[in-house]
């Protein structure tokens, strides 16, 4: 495995590449949510370009971009052993010049996370653009965990009509049922504890669907009756588009949740 | 040549290119400032792309987007002559859909053209990106004529990393001195006849500088007098990044000159 530092050094490497690249671009802590990513693109590729990059950009004023945790000797060994071929961790001041082009989410995406985190988006669609300018990538790996920023990547590459095929990966979780992700680690072991109901209320709702209950005001009662006890940011059932919608639609359907622990928010959602 | 209207069709053929493709985007209604950027690109690159599309989303309202100069059959044989291999010329609707993620251009774009046409360049710059998502060129061609424009397309290309050479072309000009342009075409004789007092007096203030005028006030003063019975909307004095500028640095400078005659604005600028 080679670790690169620089965009030149990458693009040298990619100009010389004429198979298929598979790109998972992080923030690093990996977890194995992330290993299951990488596991994919390595089967499905020839090339593995893993990056690490805690995006300034995509943190608001006050949310945790100096906290947020860093484990880099531990994600060089993972890469390595997960057989990628570059790992890519450029410093802020490589991505970013003085004065940028923006790019703007869509107004319908300033909804749930896009509400919750404004310009949030801006600044995941921003770097993720500059990577793909970067790496070139033939596939693009993506949790659905990050529902909405793997819907909106998706737009992206079709408005931008980049030769780029995003391939959203299943949510892996914990033996208990929490969803993985980077954040956990900021939980106490109460909270801990308390944030199985994401996953449980939405296994209940599934479970709900598969008993034919399609009204989706009901089944986001019943979730709602379940976290009672925990500060619910919201609750929202959507199409594969982020429409609202009235009545699950079987194989259209997402179930989101967003849970605030003090400064932490834990999302979940399972794809119906 | 092929003619091409859908975007499968030219990625498809994009897909077993790998030689040098140049590309030469445009908006149709070719002139020979157009001809000049198709024949550099001829000479430099295996594979030859042009598109033509008016582009909506460059036009402010109340500009002149439904009257813009339309010459479809003229400029199909314009590039065959010059040997183009593939002309791509979509609709609107292939380019766009209904919500798009957006691009915005940098504040610092808000002067000069950014300012008298505010949003243009967010339209020029979409554009552009989605047809170099499309054509995936090697080496893609514009005129120094717009050269605000020059600019910001070479910012986002760096901004966004993309492994893509802007080539900057010479300005051309009618026998006369009048820069090239498909909106020449709205001028009264009198107009175009005034409107050969852009170029003359931006050879003049060339010649002062020679002369080693360096004063930016002194030239923009001499300009400005030439140019008294004309509706000037700017005259700028401003290095290649376009801050403007107190002194003329030799090999970093561009004047710029934009007149009005009624609805039509002429642009021109000398890079010294």
């Amino acid at each position: 495995m080679q670790i690169l530092k620089t965009i030149e050094e990458l693009q040298d490497i990619r100009k010389n590449i004429n198979s298929n690249v598979g790109f998972i671009p992080t923030m690093g802590a990996l977890h194995d949510g992330h290993i299951s990513l990488i596991k994919k693109a390595r089967l499905e590729n020839e090339i593995v370009v893993v990056s690490i990059f805690v995006n300034p950009t995509q943190f608001l004023l006050g949310e945790d971009l100096n906290t947020y945790p860093r484990k880099d000797e531990a994600d060089k060994k993972i890469c390595e052993l997960c057989k990628v071929d570059y790992l890519f961790m450029p410093e802020i001041s490589t991505m970013y010049s003085e004065e940028e082009i923006l790019i703007k989410a869509p107004n319908k995406s300033y909804i749930l996370e896009g509400l919750a985190r404004p310009g949030h988006f801006d600044g995941v669609l921003q770097v993720v653009l500059k990577l793909f300018g970067i790496v070139q990538p033939t596939n693009a790996y993506f949790g659905k965990k990050d529902a909405q920023q793997l819907s909106l990547i998706t737009q992206m590459v079709k408005n931008l009509f980049l030769p780029i095929n995003i391939i959203p990966c299943e949510i892996v979780r914990e033996n208990d049922g929490l969803a993985m992700s980077s954040r956990n680690v900021y939980l106490n072991n109460e909270q801990r504890s308390d944030a199985l109901l994401l996953s449980k209320s939405l296994y209940l709702a599934a479970s709900l669907v598969a008993k034919n209950e399609k009204n989706t005001s009901i089944l986001t009662n019943k979730i709602s009756e379940m976290m009672k006890n925990l500060n619910v940011e919201y609750i929202a059932i959507v199409d594969r588009e982020f429409n609202e919608i009235e009545t699950i639609e079987l194989d259209n359907t997402i179930i989101l949740i967003v849970v605030r622990f003090e400064q932490t928010r834990l999302l979940d959602n399972i794809w119906i």
